[in-house]
């Protein structure tokens, strides 16, 4: 009996081993997606932009085997609490990773827009950068989730209020482009959904992050963390946009 | 022996018919969300948001128990694969319903913005008749799930398009008002916000009825679905928006 118990819990091992390198895959080419359309952006490069697009049919294809998958372990192993609770939490990490590829794919969407618009002032730059934080967070969220490291998870989520803070600077000088020049709105409105995407895809990774300390201490991070919101607070300051969640 | 399997099957079944209240429930209250939230819009009741925001921790807190309970099941009762479907099937629903409902408290959140801000022609009304067809489809989304009604889950995917195309529209609108006098610019960045939302409520709802073509049919509905977005197609039509997946 102990020798059956053992056998079958190493076969459930290697069925997570499996789903861990998928879910690693996965979050590689998400992280690719996330640099290469802040890139084309800022390059200006349709052609990038499409293979972005393009890509996201194999995150799409991949997420969908990752929970064809976990579920067939769940089936056929019956895992314990602690190994269930594994299994569930790769299946909403391979979600939140799904939802980050689709924001990347709408960027390099409107890629193509904003490549018959005039472009203005450094604003695809400071995007650029943006998103180049979001991914440097999910690069370490998905390290924190491999090395069950707590600590470094709590950092990311810690990371993301400098990303809602980038967004609201962002807006501010949307606001003064468009009170400038109003032939500089309907850009404005492109560059703003794409700050918007970008913060929205921090909102994905902290929650990876999220499921990271669930996994290792059994408990959510504090709910209360501060959003760096503060027309919540004061409605006067209307010009900040109210940060979205979920 | 077939005594026993009979006797877990109908355990298992008692716990599926309670998840299946709580998501019901569940989905009643994001449905009042909605609902409330769009009101709060039109009427400047900054009381009624209030109300929407404090009701979205219920919502939440259903979610989470929920999960929990779907989890408890699978490890308990090791549902076979028919089964195991329909209970992973509800935890996604569950989560597109959770995110619905963050959705109606961002609306709900921009409306304590918005009553300091002046009034913009009858889009506050237009956009409470979007939510309204949007909490519908979602009514029916949930009806299709307890029925398990492919034709009527199908039905409510094909609505989805009409939210799209009232996005667009109000996308237009709202273009225009900001041309024609940079004060409404704050204004109707907000407004364009809560139309997003309520099209992302939309896509949401959309998904759920996937999941119920995919519970009767075992398929997922064709994905090539039409998506009522031109910019992708012609990018010259920039005043329309790309309407964002995910």
């Amino acid at each position: 009996m102990s020798d059956l118990k053992q056998h079958i819990s190493s076969a459930f091992d290697r069925d997570l081993e499996s789903i861990q390198a998928q879910i690693m895959k996965m979050g590689g080419l998400v992280e690719a997606a996330i640099l290469d359309a802040a890139k084309s952006l800022e390059t200006r490069d349709t052609e990038l932009a499409e293979k972005v697009r393009a890509g996201d049919k194999v995150i799409d294809a991949l997420e969908e085997s990752l929970n064809d998958e976990a579920a067939r372990v769940i089936a056929l192993r019956a895992p314990a609490a602690m190994d269930l609770r594994v299994v569930l939490s790769v299946m909403r990490m391979s979600a939140n990773l799904e939802r980050i590829g689709d924001l990347a794919k709408n960027l390099a969407k409107r890629t193509s827009v904003l490549v018959e618009l005039p472009q203005i002032g450094g604003t695809a730059t400071s995007l650029r950068r943006m998103a180049r934080d979001v991914e440097l967070m999910l690069k370490d969220a998905l390290d924190a989730y491999i090395q069950r490291d707590e600590k470094l998870a709590l950092d990311v989520i810690q990371r993301d209020l400098d990303i809602d803070q980038m967004y609201n600077t962002l807006f501010r000088e949307f606001l003064t482009f468009m009170l400038e020049d109003p032939r500089n709105i309907t850009t404005c409105m492109h560059l703003h959904f794409i700050a918007k995407n970008i913060e929205r895809m921090g909102d994905h990774v902290t929650s990876i992050s999220e499921q990271v300390v669930f996994l290792v201490t059994g408990e959510k991070p504090d709910e209360t963390r501060t959003k760096a919101d503060r027309t919540s607070i004061d409605p006067a300051l209307s010009t900040d946009f109210p940060v979205d969640e979920g």
